[in-house]
């Protein structure tokens, strides 16, 4: 999961970008960049960290010009956790482009030596977005006639990528002289929305992986971007869009819903706080039918995403709803000392009991998901410890069963609690009394629901149905295995990886 | 506000300090420092911003030793924003001295004077805090009987500064080559507690300013540091501990509970927590009594420190309570540009509201309390925005109209937006269709309720009564004069500052 | 003027890089970079600063592979000093080509609009060197048929530069996959040698502007680069070379013998300290000429590059040589710190005069060249203060009348103390009781005494000779009004800019 | 050794200190620090490091106020290598008193025991400079009467101070509120100057290691600190001065004369680059009638301060002087990557020979004098693989044969070339074919010729005898065991001291 930006202005875009960027932090905390145009001159600056972080004075005033376009990243698999892997990329052939992905290729591979055995184009990193940045280079170069483009041509390009590549993106690009281009893949699995702003000089744009960073920087949502549709804003602000005429259909990323994107956005035309609200309805229906021996006395969300679901869960079977767990605000890092003997971390670091609502009773704990269920685990035996009664854990979605090939960085197979567990088993494995996860089918109708609209979701990560078509076993243990590998050379950034985890968990 | 920490352990106390701090962390983010004890020699280490950016690894690899103490700096009144006041503070002399201190000496600049004067003692910087340091260090010169101390010396030198010292002050020092020294002063102002572990190596202490860095930390919370109290850990683990045989009696601040404190610690033998939920009662009640003409549809907390009271507000009346607002947990930075216009900041982007939950609504805004009412004003606005038909606003705490002189940065009361306003029109000005705030009482009932040997607060900001009894008219214009010029030397730092202060309205 | 390396070793190459750079460090101190190639993959890092301050341990680690190049930058006329312009270079299409560059392009803004408009390749900077890459690219993906490379390919390229590059260029670049290749400008205006060393593993290649960098290193001098020609190493460490059929002959720039190059480098076959040798002897012939009235007590060098001359003169004189001028070392900064008033920095911070060598003497200052003069007259008061009688001033170059087009960062026209002055009325104007010039011819001969296959010198700067031919009064007014502009937007590093000129006057 | 200044100026003092230091970098490039005083109020700023690195615009923009000292730091024998110990220092108690350092205490453990039992002074850190000011404070403590302070009181406090110290100590001071105050040891074995400058605001005064500071600064050199004296400005720029009535005399160290002062400098009134002018003539007569068999071509300086020494025995010996080895200006580092391995480096990376100077002659090297050996066996194989036929070594100062106590960072015996060696013995090992020591009493002469007042030098390191008197064979095995713990702490620095090292020898 990444975090892309686009924004045409009339005025200096740097720290529109900024503060957008700060909105879609949520969606990558692991490496940040932007690139602003200034007449024919591209400025740009990225590298790892947060966005507070990556950019200082000096990298601001730098970045000069009224358009420009921005990057969070959250590592995917097999990426590398190097500088020259955070994005935007650049190729300077055809006329310069700059290129924000949020998604994954499935057939970076093929692609990748097509493009050196075809086209003779170096591709520098291990990443899919640096390749996908070629194929639409590629595919400008063979419709520019001349050294003048227009957007029929550029469209043309954009469709000219969905014949060729495989898997999951919404991209934010910038063509040096000429404007900022959007587009999303013909499935639709990743998000994206662009909205306006009349200002005084003028209307400016906006394209953004969630509307929230619209809103909060004044600009209005106007609609998502369609699946296959491309999306251009000329340098004077024109805007041009074309849909996508070959096979199409919206199947978004049913992960979005359950955690990945911010409750006050809105997705496919979608609040994603309603679906979190009808989740726990969902939720409270099946517990109202399988768990009715059970005497709950408190339902208690894991912070922060369980909330909504949780609270309509509690309300819907009458059940008093209770903040039990403190969340700490504050990460910090696990210096490894040479020679001195490492004290074990508590999940209590992270999020803590207050005892008075544990103890004695039965409580309900509610959270969105469990991946590897290590987390779970820790904070069953944290109610424990605070003297609760009975512990039951619910999750507002199915049990996680397979990797995601499509931009969110799931564990392998291996790691996941669910591979080849029933649901009692795992129920046994985390400590809890009882489990109960909502099934996939009451999971994609707490989303229809709310626009009937949406038939079809990427559901693969709870049911392995991969809406692409082309992802085999073999693909799987392939990325399965980088993963790995590029986990082994990670052992430094270790304890900062496992808490973000906890997130997800 | 800061917060303070110390640890006798028996292994490297580095990480230790370091994962207590970033528990402490809510209490300033202003500065952060650690001192560490081997054998004689002390290693600091200190800096102005968060602990994560403070600490890098060379630093830490510097901070040996298995004893130390650590401080995050909330600047208080009058205080510059210079490295060289980040805390803790050393002098050498007598027998090496470093300390960190939560709290504010009223008496400092007589102090100060004092010490030049009988004691030819430098004071290097403005802060009270090494004022106080020199006061203990001439006391504890003035005790010592050759080159050895003793633990009653040490307890007649802390007796010795309680003579001397008015204010507020909750301590954590170290002596070289004798051991931890901890103490509060004898009105037991601002909050401090300490706790043991067993290890294979034997017994660990930790004191600080709030028991959550000892619970997290695995460390048993024993108790608070009795008001006028001095606790002593001994280089070798050998506990002492004396009471004050002076006036002495428990008056703790009572914005701790309402804002200040983390809600799963526990201060002088209460819950933080279970005071908001009383505070959530006794508001309804009020509400019952004096709103009952108005029809609330729905409660909503102003997150994160209003939740607690706000959910119990709701149960108690009966009301649906439902989380309206997500609150953007990634803070950046205004970056001023040579000649560019500055786009107007809106609060949504620190806090968002969530439509649905307002649209056609009649809203109960529920805040910890109101200071300077700017931020009051902006989500009311907001709420207004989103669509709510009638917006209601309940604070749990009364109106602040007085400066606190004992450690909690409050702007001057010409800022306080109650200082001379009746409620009415508070409410009119923060644009609400109605305001309630808790009766003193009221909020002095939801503590003494969950302890009842409580008897007595310092409840300065909301009646001004200023509990050590020498603050006149004449201090409070001198420290809001003083307030008032650093300030104005502030202005790189001011959105930060903006931003921090969100967290108090 | 810049510096440029590259090596294909056996074994990691990145140490070995930087020890070169710090070999060519004298010849640009703005800015520094290094790229290495890992398989197919190249890391790169650049910075501005010296070698030392920008290759950290962190960027050392990254910079993996046997292969890389490397580049110091000495700003020329026209270019920023921004990050973004230090080098190398990179473009990925075709193959992923890294350049760096030593010279300048005098046609580059024609061959910029011909890459856009025929090629439709965009040219981020303004940066003549990334003109020169995108030309090679091109050349390089109009020749190569398929996905595949081999050396006639190449050189045809190469070939094709020269067809359409005007002005000087020594030239290291690696190509994605392949291999390291080198190569010069027909007019053979800026140096390039090469050398090897066999190791344990096989032979190891170096090529770098000047042939210090080999011998600190241990590798062998083969030969300079002939002008035209170009020069492939390939991955596995075969050797090619090319000659150039079209128009080429030798004219090396006359300031790298005067100033520019290490006195330990042999260049075009030449050692750089025997013609400065000479360069003392034929000035002593004109001293002996001119100046037979004069009384000339001792010889004194103006630090460090006029040495040798300056101690040769002496000899041929029969006068006495001593070293009066005592160089500091240590560079530092001024920083303007507001509201500040500035102290008038003197030159003696940078050379200061030791009394007994001048009191009472008739010294015959010696120094390479004259360009601005202000430090010429600066250096003559000091010689005054330090009571000197009569104060004669030598220079073993020529008057400076005109600016470098070929890579020298020279003063515009009206900088320049000579522009229109007669010899007499520079003496007048440094204060001097006489001043002498070498004349063109015999600095040339001092070089050709050398080695006489060498014929012809680019020595424009004196004689207003461009060997290009295509030099116009136009084209010198608009580089000259480029470098006023840069200039101007340069304040905060121009007392860093000053010092370093120093070394030029 | 160390450099260390003060300054009593009329303006903001911080660019003064900043140039200043600069001009003694070359007496320490290990650690920089500097102190001003505004009002009462001290500013400091230190860290590891050249001048240069230390101090960055954020830094000297605190660093306020008209009056101030500074440090460069060598390390002496068993410091460590940590920003704590980076001088200046300072004290609160009494008035608040900074200082800096030159030269080695030989009773700091001793003082610091006294210090603790006696006046329950905590001293920090290893650094004896630390000591030495506690025993400043100790002695203002004890003189002081009340809370004011007058120049005799101070004075007094200095003469307190000669009376418990040992060793060698040059030293200056700030109290806050009064004044600077500089001091020397009564043996006057480091050196000290001062000297004033009238500005339109009133007299300035500076104080400093080496007169080339004042000169370079503008400043008018007034005279040396005389042994044991005592110097104060203060604040109000009034000047004091009181000379020690207890036995006082001058042994100025004469490796100051031999290599580590700059040859501009007056120490002692005498011209640096006069003495080693007559130690080229003594080397020369000792050359004529030990050599006279020997043919020797032509006399080559090592590269710095050998120069003035070898010009002038060639001179007087009548052969011909040349440059014949090229220094490298720029120093990088090592870096130790994971899993490579070193390629071996070459002293030609630091100092590259000519090849025309030696080829087939027989060369006399002239260094300052030869410490290691290492670096002169490097040399002379150098010279010898540049083709010289017989290679003849001269050292203008007798064999380093003893640790220096007095400041000076030399290595233990164990590891001096000379220790048990016999002249021809060090020539075997250095691989030259003749090796001539100027004899000692030769090298006082070189001195006492150009003042014949100075009748003592401090010259233990050629000849054992330590001037104080006592220093023990015990003290010097303490001393040299604790330099081998700390050098092993060291290695990440090593390649940098190592560079350094070349200095020396």
């Amino acid at each position: 999961m990444c975090g892309i930006l686009g924004v045409v202005a009339r005025t200096p875009a740097n720290q529109l970008l900024y503060d957008g960027l700060l909105m879609l932090q949520h969606r990558g905390q692991d490496a940040a960049g932007i690139v602003t145009a200034q007449g024919n001159t591209f400025h740009m600056h990225k590298g790892l960290g947060m966005v507070r972080d990556v950019f200082r004075t000096r990298n601001m005033r730098a970045l000069a010009g009224n358009m420009g376009i921005g990057h969070v990243r959250y590592p995917t698999a097999g990426s590398s956790n190097s500088p020259a892997e955070a994005q935007p990329f650049y190729v300077n052939s055809p006329f310069g482009i700059v290129l924000a992905h949020n998604g994954n290729l499935t057939n970076a591979d093929a692609l990748n030596q097509e493009l050196f055995l075809a086209d003779r184009r170096h591709v520098n990193t291990n990443s899919d977005s640096e390749v996908l940045l070629n194929v639409l280079a590629h595919e400008l170069q063979e419709r520019a006639t001349g050294y003048q483009l227009d957007p029929a041509e550029i469209f043309s390009a954009v469709f000219g990528v969905h014949e060729r590549c495989q898997g999951a993106y919404a991209v934010i690009t910038m063509i040096a002289g000429y404007g900022l281009l959007a587009f999303r893949d013909p499935h639709g699995i990743r998000p994206l929305v662009f909205g306006s702003i009349e200002t005084g000089n003028g209307t400016e744009y906006m394209v953004a992986s969630e509307s929230v960073a619209l809103d909060t920087l004044g600009f209005r949502l106007i609609r998502d971007v369609a699946p296959g549709e491309a999306i251009f804003i000329d340098v004077d602000g024109r805007f041009y869009s074309q849909r996508y005429l070959g096979p199409a259909s919206l199947n978004p990323c049913i992960f979005e819903y359950v955690y990945l994107a911010r409750p006050d956005s809105m997705m496919n035309g979608i609040s994603i706080y309603e679906t979190r609200l009808n989740m726990g309805i969902n939720l409270a229906d099946k517990i109202s039918a399988t768990m009715r021996h059970l005497d709950i006395d408190v339902v208690i969300p894991i912070p922060e995403s369980s909330r909504p679901s949780a609270m309509q869960l509690a309300n819907q079977l009458g059940i008093e709803f209770r903040e039990g767990f403190v969340k700490n605000r504050y990460v910090g890092r696990t210096f490894i000392m040479p020679g001195q003997q490492q004290r074990r971390k508590s999940v209590r670091q992270k999020l803590n009991a207050i005892e008075i609502e544990f103890r004695g009773k039965n409580v309900l704990l509610v959270d969105d998901s469990i991946v590897r269920g290590t987390t779970s685990r820790e904070i069953v035996q944290m109610a424990r410890e605070a003297g609760a009664n009975k512990i039951f854990f619910a999750s507002a979605a199915p049990p996680v069963r397979y990797p995601n090939v499509y931009g969110i960085d799931m564990p392998t197979r291996q790691e996941l609690i669910a591979t080849d567990l029933a649901d009692e088993e795992i129920c046994y494995k985390i400590g809890a009394d009882y489990l109960v996860f909502q099934n996939l089918d009451a999971l994609k109708q707490s989303i229809t629901r709310a626009d009937p609209s949406v038939k079809s979701f990427e559901t693969s990560c709870f049911d392995g149905h991969y809406i692409t078509g082309n992802v085999t076993q073999d693909y799987l243990s392939r990325i399965e295995s980088k993963r790995k590998i590029v986990s082994s050379t990670r052992v430094a950034h270790a304890t900062q990886l496992d808490l973000s985890l906890l997130l997800a968990d």
